[in-house]
């Protein structure tokens, strides 16, 4: 949409005089900002009594933005209803599992389903919508803020009726309803559709297929709001619409199917600050926002240029680190980058949140790094509208998640996040770039298939996958996939049932370790949480157990089918060990990382358009590190031809000439 | 009552289409099945409204298992009032502590004091009764199922107008009760009977003996409805009626008071998965459902095949470990051997709880295991109705329990059943058969009485042990024992106020250890989480303490009285020392395991009864031994005379020969 | 007020039949008791029922106590509300976080702003003061019990209301508190005071501002309590009224302005179990509460005589511990020693809670020891009265510690007492005596002035402790102080903002450590916890960093500042480096420690009167010391001219000789 990067970040002018907004407009010029969401936490300001609004503090900052030439991102404000909602419309704060309503006086203290917070959310973004959409400042909407954090699983009255009419839609019958739910099993069938509640806090475990619809259904209420200002804004305004997303981080949205209703995919991204290779864990995120618009170019709306406030313990980001963090983000599809905040607050919770301009002031080390951050920024327009290329999807699915981590399952070890991240992190660390796609997308384009542990599958995965693979893919299934449908009701005759015969395998039984505990392996690796009593069925070996009761059985298996090649992992390799077979089946499969490395901690991604194509190199290593490469560095206009070298911790752009 | 060993299983068909249950007839006859326990979550299908029964599935049901020569234990489906139930009497659900009523969607969901879930209860168990008394497939019944296992404790209004219900009828006067709590000490005396409430949630700790009696009250409470249940199916029947303990893992329920009124003790056992002794732990349930039902042969009513669905990593069992398991019930005195459940669940919270018939099928290890278990339980039935030979008792008290983890004690680490595990594993170790009886018991035919850590006692108590030990018997005393009475009033004068004659000592002063911290003995071993300072009253020093301020001071004594002998313990010495002390007192006290071993992983029981004396010998290690032994294996027909050579993971049952 | 130190504890005979009342009063006199508080937990036997009155029993008692010669400390008996009290005034109770209201049932079941509450306390304050304001054996008024311990923080509507009117009273218009609070940040503009609560439960985090006010305000609350139950007993006696705190491990009140009310500081002490330096945690808290009172003697209400009984594990005192403790309290200022309790109780929650006179009785360590001890408390009486020297003050700020653990600080590894504790640690194994004030306190008095982590500073210290050095004094100020002011606003333009003048430095950014992650310094020692990136601004560096990006970067400096000098630790080094610092510092601040020592574990105290100057030496080491001194040893009447021996774990309080 726009021939340049875009930088800038969260503007909340409303905490300052005026004075500091004179200052921060300079400012702004000379850290080359050019994009600014506003309004996030107006709301109060904006409409400080019911329907009474009050604009002009907000037409007077629109015009001195636009007057400086930023862009700016709108923002309904409805991530935080005012004090005066809440009193006059106390049915619209949350409850929790336990029944209890939460008060006010924070963030996202509303019930998703509430229709009072719903006409007045819808009320605001149509005002707003219809006073600025043709302000010139103005080039994006914005809709409340990081939906549904700490508010997705709102256990009312209201919205258990939504949720009973949600389950209306989705199952017509109480006897459907009962059925999918498996009432049967602890006397729980249902009567009649007033019995019906959310999961709340009960005696012992609730029906796990009621948990999982009541997420879906919470995953649909909050898109259903997001929706209904989309919709208000665009009686007024055909700008793009977007929210910011926190992929790869939060558990409770069901991103792929918010992402289908959104103009431009946004995502929110903090590091782990502890995880010394948090930017491993940064590529996941930045993957999974890119595969959340189907490939398209997206936002970074929020990071930070530093510490955040929230984690247990917010480390400062060192020397260097921003700007990587920043650059690895546009090498994997960004086409903003944008921080949380412009100007770090003084007061409020999140006052020792890092920004663009720290407590103190310009004479530091983070603002000389913005400035420069914004002129890279401003070199890489050439980057803007290309896409990155990637032989090697792995499968996502929220509703996956959430069934996996239900009560009763075989091992608290087995987490969805962590065992993706283990995947994924192999992945980076051979320089494979990976598309994280939803089981339902087009796989065609892809080399290789990989899904670590994804527990619930449609019943057509079966055999879109297998055709995928009969077709030349190769596919690598981690243990606990496939294991339940839709309705998280196991498949029998053998794990893992949507892909035993794809696989070549019949697992008869699951082998949780101990805690900590691991086996040892035949070519001496070892595997971690898990084991399975595997009997091959087509495939073959290609690691055996070596200990233990299971000693001699496989492990790991390879399972040619049709043109292609489908292999099992029935353990958590140690990390090597894993890439190991990764490397192995990638190769076999044909995938190519974009360029030789000489270290593993040599990020390299590709982007490219019809102007060109880009090779993002970042060293995240502590050592001076060389590629062969042939171009001209974006950043510093060098023209390499043959070996480029970069320094620890240093980051290239090259725009790579066309053979 | 029948004269061989049953086998079998809970048996929900419910969850199946019939043609699964056709194939279910055929693969129990193929495993020998021979009882299944049928209706414990059919509440809701036998009475789908209130008051309007649907018995047509369960008359077809019955049929056809009598058909297959299956006895079945009928069970009250009252552990899982339906959906309607709950929703039609919202006050039958139960309330925490914290004064939250909890929701319907679970099992277990009602308050044990409520009248309406009393006569609905009553109302269901006698239309079954009237329905099948007479049916001939019906051999037992089966009230509810683990009784309050997660509503014991109710804190609703009508379980506080029971509690002073209950009150009355103990104390008559409210005198006496502000005396028993010791409402005194924080001016909690009561004035009215009404003021008189259960222990909830309060600012700082409620009184302990308000605690103690609520405990008392509560599991009264649920027996009250099992008896109510029991005695409605009386009404119709004479059959033995039972239900499921928890007994060894389950703190709420007072089973000895239970047990009187019951046909037959019942027992579910689960291993601690990741325990690597946890046949120890089997072995310790086993005999306290011995001990409860007062030595007569019990039912084990669950156990699982392999791994279970509720622990935080479900460990599948291991090859031959569902033998070695469900035999050492046998050996321990159970007459039946039955699992949770015939065939896994494919929905629900338990559907990943393993079974006799695995979602993977019947080309299955654990089919293959539970097949030939079955076969070797029908060659066992010479065993049925034996009992086991004991020379020791361990004293066993839920209200000893209770009162010794009331807030405000010396040390968190003094926690009854991890003391109780300490003293019963070195028994164990030891060769030695233990009868878990209540300190009431009738002790004069034992050698030995041991009691760990058994803080409250009956007045009585003192007098009965005493006259034990002068009649010729030996007494081992663990620290924290006889400290207070009924009522948890502490005995002054020194410790251990119950039992400082019959010891000989007299403390002055507990000295628990910091956390971890260990205390040398005089002869080299260590004392764990606690010392004394102990004087000597009579008794001699068997071993003290080497360093501290404690050092040369005693730590274990013995005390000669009348023609026998007490010994105390004064710190939890570690493992091997603590055996040593307990072989000693056994030698001296003439206790003698029954066979000479040639490991302490051989377990060795003895069953006897009018038929004959059979030896159970099973090889818990990874080597094999050997045992002099004249008899018959009652598994394999080989006769033995003299050496019998057991393989690692071994079991025999050999018929002993009489001289 | 009195020309002896006192010497008794708690006394609570309603426990007790009246021949152990008999038995008590021998027992007290053997024991050299003469002061004991009575009617700490005696409101339902003193009002059985609303407004009436039964005193005979205490009438009786104080007679006795009388005839005894003991003087008493008379208990309102506020603490514990009768059960008629809760029963017939339920919005009495107190309301937690999440708006759920406690049972009553235990000690501090009350409401700090009810009304209810308020009135009855007063009534029966009032009643207690004019029956006894004239009792011969009535000696101090002791109003209620460690107030505020569990029922600081209530949040029911009346707190609520409360809460209101003292923010009226603090701010007066609705602008001034929405611009202290910062509500602009998450658009929580209060638009009424109606809408203002308490911050209960919320989606995310409260405001921090409103949770330091609220911690104000309910602090301030439970004040308010005191003081009308002391005004009502001023109506009728002029007799001392205090109340017992629990300074330095008690959060919730803020005593500095607690103590200004109070006639004469009490503090109840109890050690850190398992804590194997607990005698320098009572020193701080010796410290403090001789700080509150503005360095007047005060009283030890409440200690132990060994184990406590709320302690995860209660550990029992050595030998000599007892006297060690009691006369440390003594040396810091105590002109009393008492303990909870007489004798132990025998039901309740405190039953296993140790006493002057154990479940054992007389024949005990703890009894003998408890006779020497008050024959050593005897024979100190020419300490009454007089006062301790300290030339350091360590700034302490009830306001500070609380705003520094409000949500959303930089690490959760800051914490104030933790950080405070290992400064004061530092100073008292250097031998310095630190007077404990509040930073509005006069400084001109100290040698050295030392603020750990002071985070939320008025605006008026940063001229008052710069005037301070200015004047010759020599500030040590750690990291994180300073922050921000007093509506918790931080101080822009570089770290630390209150008190980058007076030491010469500006910290651009924190850098809050990984877990356990510790920095290398260029003297070879480690920072924990924390760094900064630091510039000197007119300081010089003392010690710099010498890994990681700040390699090289100033980590402790110092500044000279008019006629002194102004250190800056920007990391919390290792404890030996921390000590090193201060000694360094107080080197050149001139301050000494009082004598010479042989080692660091004899802690040596001096307090001064008219009368003379008394040396208390402690050795808390395992190894005889030696100290030079001439004098007379009070407790022995030994004199001493030169060398005094001072054997392992010994006490000498030694009359100095005046020049």
């Amino acid at each position: 949409m726009i021939d340049r990067l875009l930088f800038g970040g969260d503007y909340n002018p409303e905490q300052w005089p005026d004075s500091v907004v004179e200052e921060d407009l300079c400012l702004m010029a000379q850290a080359g900002v050019t994009l600014l969401t506003v309004g996030v936490f107006s709301w109060a300001l904006l409409e400080p009594k019911e329907e009474c609004y009050r604009f002009d503090w907000l037409d007077q900052l629109l015009d001195r933005l636009h007057g400086a030439g930023i862009c700016v991102d709108l923002a309904t404000p409805t991530a935080a209803p005012p004090q005066w909602f809440s009193r006059a419309y106390p049915a619209s704060l949350p409850v929790d599992v336990h029944g209890h309503r939460l008060a006010a006086g924070s963030r996202l203290t509303w019930c998703p389903s509430s229709p009072d917070y719903r006409r007045a959310a819808v009320r605001i973004a149509g005002e707003l919508a219809e006073r600025y959409s043709r302000h010139p400042a103005v080039r994006m909407w914005h809709v409340g803020n990081e939906l549904g954090c700490k508010n997705m699983l709102c256990y009312c009255e209201t919205s258990a009726a939504a949720f009973r009419a949600w389950l209306q839609e989705r199952y017509s019958t109480l006897e459907a309803l009962n059925e999918a739910w498996g009432t049967v099993v602890w006397s729980q069938t249902y009567g009649s559709w007033e019995e019906v509640q959310p999961p709340l806090a009960t005696a012992s475990w609730s029906m796990p297929a009621q948990e999982l619809d009541f997420r879906r259904f919470s995953s649909d209420a909050v898109l259903e709001g997001f929706k209904a200002e989309r919709d208000a804004i665009r009686q007024h305004s055909d700008l793009p619409v977007t929210t910011n997303f926190m992929a790869a981080s939060f558990k409770d949205a069901d991103y792929f199917r918010w992402a289908r209703e959104l103009d431009v995919v946004s995502n929110d991204h903090y590091l782990r600050a502890e995880d010394p290779d948090n930017h491993v864990d940064l590529a996941l995120a930045a993957d999974l926002s890119r595969g959340l618009g189907g490939g398209a170019p997206w936002i970074l709306m929020e990071h930070s240029t530093s510490a955040v406030s929230w984690q247990p313990r917010n480390l400062a980001k060192g020397p260097g680190e921003l700007r990587r963090n920043s650059l690895a983000h546009v090498a994997r599809g960004a086409d903003a980058v944008c921080f949380f905040q412009w100007r770090a607050s003084v007061v409020g919770p999140e006052k020792f949140h890092s920004a663009m301009l720290q407590h103190a002031g310009t004479d530091t080390r983070v603002w000389r790094e913005v400035c420069e951050l914004g002129r890279d920024i401003g070199r890489l327009a050439p980057v803007a509208g290309t896409r990155v290329e990637a032989e090697v999807a792995m499968l996502w699915d929220y509703e996956a998640w959430w069934a996996l981590e239900l009560d009763g399952r075989p091992s608290r070890d087995i987490a969805f996040l962590s065992l993706v991240r283990e995947w994924y992190a192999a992945l980076w660390r051979l320089g494979i770039t990976v598309d994280l796609v939803h089981p339902s997308a087009d796989l065609s384009g892809y080399r290789m298939v990989v899904a670590p542990s994804l527990y619930l599958t449609a019943d057509d995965l079966t055999d879109r996958l297998s055709d995928f693979v009969a077709g030349g893919g190769t596919a690598v299934v981690g243990f606990f996939s496939g294991i339940s449908d839709e309705n998280d009701r196991v498949r029998t005759g053998g794990y893992p049932g949507a892909f035993r015969d794809l696989l070549g395998v019949r697992v008869e039984e699951f082998h949780p370790h101990a805690e900590g505990a691991k086996v040892v392996l035949d070519d001496g690796a070892e595997g971690r949480i898990w084991s399975e009593h595997l009997h091959l069925a087509g495939a073959s070996t290609v690691t055996a157990y070596a200990e233990g009761f299971l000693a001699g059985q496989p492990a790991i298996t390879r399972h040619a089918h049709g043109e292609g090649c489908a292999w099992y992992l029935s353990t958590l390799p140690t990390p090597a060990r894993l890439a190991a077979t990764l490397a192995e089946a990638a190769r076999e499969a044909g995938v190519r990382p974009p360029v030789v490395r000489s270290s593993e901690q040599l990020e390299i991604v590709r982007r490219t358009g019809a102007g060109g194509s880009y090779l993002f190199l970042i060293n995240h290593g502590n050592r001076e590190e060389s590629v062969q490469v042939a171009g001209t560095d974006l950043l510093t206009g060098v023209r390499h031809n043959g070996e480029l070298i970069l320094p620890a911790g240093a980051v290239s752009v090259v725009r790579v000439q066309q053979n």
